[in-house]
């Protein structure tokens, strides 16, 4: 139990963990999570929103762990025969995953927003906590690479980040907006914390960042806002957040991540691994707590997940 | 080996059985099929064309004999879970059957049309003769009943054909052209015959004759055009037909049909059930074949479509 909301901006896996562990700890109208939609795209007639499902999947508990993407016992008859056909396989979708994508492909046909299917989808699956596109407009992260501007997807999955990040864009942020619950959350004099997940920031929590608003408004909020360290002794959990850096010329450093989050954060988690430059985002005027952030089994999630809220609320008399 | 090409029009089952038989008779090029697309329909934001993916499957050999629709050892994951996420399942799409909808689809998105769209699949699909939609654009088959004016899939599949029938509309068929390969056909002097498959005629083959100048370029053409009867002894072989005709009035006989088809039929293919109507529909100036029409194995397909080809041979002199 908390005071309030707490309020998770997620990417992919890292962040979809740490949400799984907030929802074990929290009542469900405890919790909201926003999810990245920067990764989306439209591929097979299907709107694709990776970030997304991989929350939905984990919080009901049918995610596929080892891939970290799709769903659990999968079967690939269509993937099979697309291939047969000489269609495009290179994004793989699961015969299981298809049917949430044929749903939502439909719904977004017959009118309806995304905030609106996705929370279909949520109750369909039996998940309590809320989940919430970034935007119901359309953001789609760019990769400026030493192979000229390719879609986020191209550059993920085709070209499984090979390619030398020199920039990112995300288009059509500037004419999004936030969902409006989204929003709502964001200026409620309930929300508790605003929890950044340890997701890419630059791939996952930037396209959020980036939306008209959304600074502003995590500034102006009454909540704590905390952020969790993707980057844990010098190298990232998943994915391609350290080679991400070193492209942009940042060090992979725990402290580049709050250099780049910038004045909006309150507090820092940062891994044991890390704990020695805690004293020094401390001088910057950033509170720091160092924990276990690596989250392997559900314990580690919900452990995690209660030293982020211990936290927040050990930092709360320094805000008011 | 014919002396020209067969132009076959073919609606479902049916049809694809006698074309089916007529590709293992004729050389590749001697062939050519054209599909009724009016049962085309858009859902779960895919392009559905039964009849085209019919004769898809039938003639690729992977068709599912039970059923008379769809892929043969088809498994069934994404309409599970699209049922667990209440997504419509009316209209059943089996996971391999799906891979063959997505192509279809976004190759339909990228901007190509409906016949070349088909003749990919026709290709990666192995099949030898032409396989031609009857129009690239939209014509929606839809069904004035009792209940009112249904769609045409939501009266087949979702009513199962319960409705009472009172007529039929085929929406978009006086703006639409047919295929440029199938007016080439038609207008073709080495067309050796016409072949209306025992398909439904109101239903199947109508919607090819609703568009403009099908009835004209089958009149006007070089070839001998003859029906093979659907109605074998007072009954259809499979599907609506003899129950749409009794709702819409007609005599459910093999004469009903020869008029309907009207003044453009050299030749007209009964049952041996049937062969006491002979006569009297040779009377009325159309020649008569009579065979055994029922197609229950492979054997019967081809040697329906050796009687019809036989019996085109036969008619020549006659027209010409």
């Amino acid at each position: 139990m908390i005071d309030g909301i707490a309020l998770a901006l997620s990417g992919g896996v890292g962040g979809a963990k740490l949400a799984l562990g907030l929802a074990r700890v929290l009542a469900s109208e405890e919790l909201a999570i926003v999810a990245n939609t920067g990764d989306d795209f439209e591929h097979l007639g299907l709107h694709i929103s990776p970030d997304v499902d991989t929350l939905l999947y984990t919080l009901s508990g049918i995610n596929n762990p080892e891939t970290g993407w799709g769903r659990a016992e999968e079967t690939w008859a269509c993937m099979a025969d697309l291939k047969r056909l000489r269609g495009e396989t290179w994004f793989r979708l699961g015969d299981k995953d298809l049917a949430l994508h044929l749903y939502r492909t439909a719904q977004l046909k017959n009118g309806a927003s995304l905030s609106a299917v996705i929370d279909g989808l949520r109750k369909h699956l039996k998940i309590g906590p809320e989940v919430l596109p970034m935007s119901d407009q359309p953001v789609r992260t760019q990769v400026e690479t030493d192979e000229g501007l390719l879609q986020f997807q191209q550059y993920f999955v085709r070209r499984r980040c090979e390619p030398v990040v020199k920039g990112l864009h995300f288009s059509g942020a500037s004419d999004a907006a936030m969902t409006p619950r989204f929003a709502q959350l964001l200026a409620s004099s309930t929300l508790h914390a605003i929890i950044i997940c340890p997701s890419n920031p630059y791939l996952s929590i930037d396209p959020i960042l980036a939306i008209p608003g959304v600074r502003q408004a995590i500034k102006g909020s009454a909540a704590l806002t905390i952020a969790v360290s993707p980057i844990v002794d010098g190298s990232a959990i998943k994915g391609p957040t350290a080679k991400l850096m070193t492209e942009l010329g940042v060090p992979v450093s725990p402290t580049a991540i709050v250099q780049h989050y910038g004045d909006f954060l309150d507090g820092f988690i940062l891994d044991e691994a890390d704990a020695g430059l805690a004293s020094s985002i401390e001088t910057s005027g950033i509170a720091c707590s160092v924990t276990s952030t690596v989250m392997r089994t559900l314990e580690d999630r919900t452990r995690l997940a209660r030293d982020v809220l211990d936290f927040a609320r050990t930092l709360r008399p320094m805000k008011q």
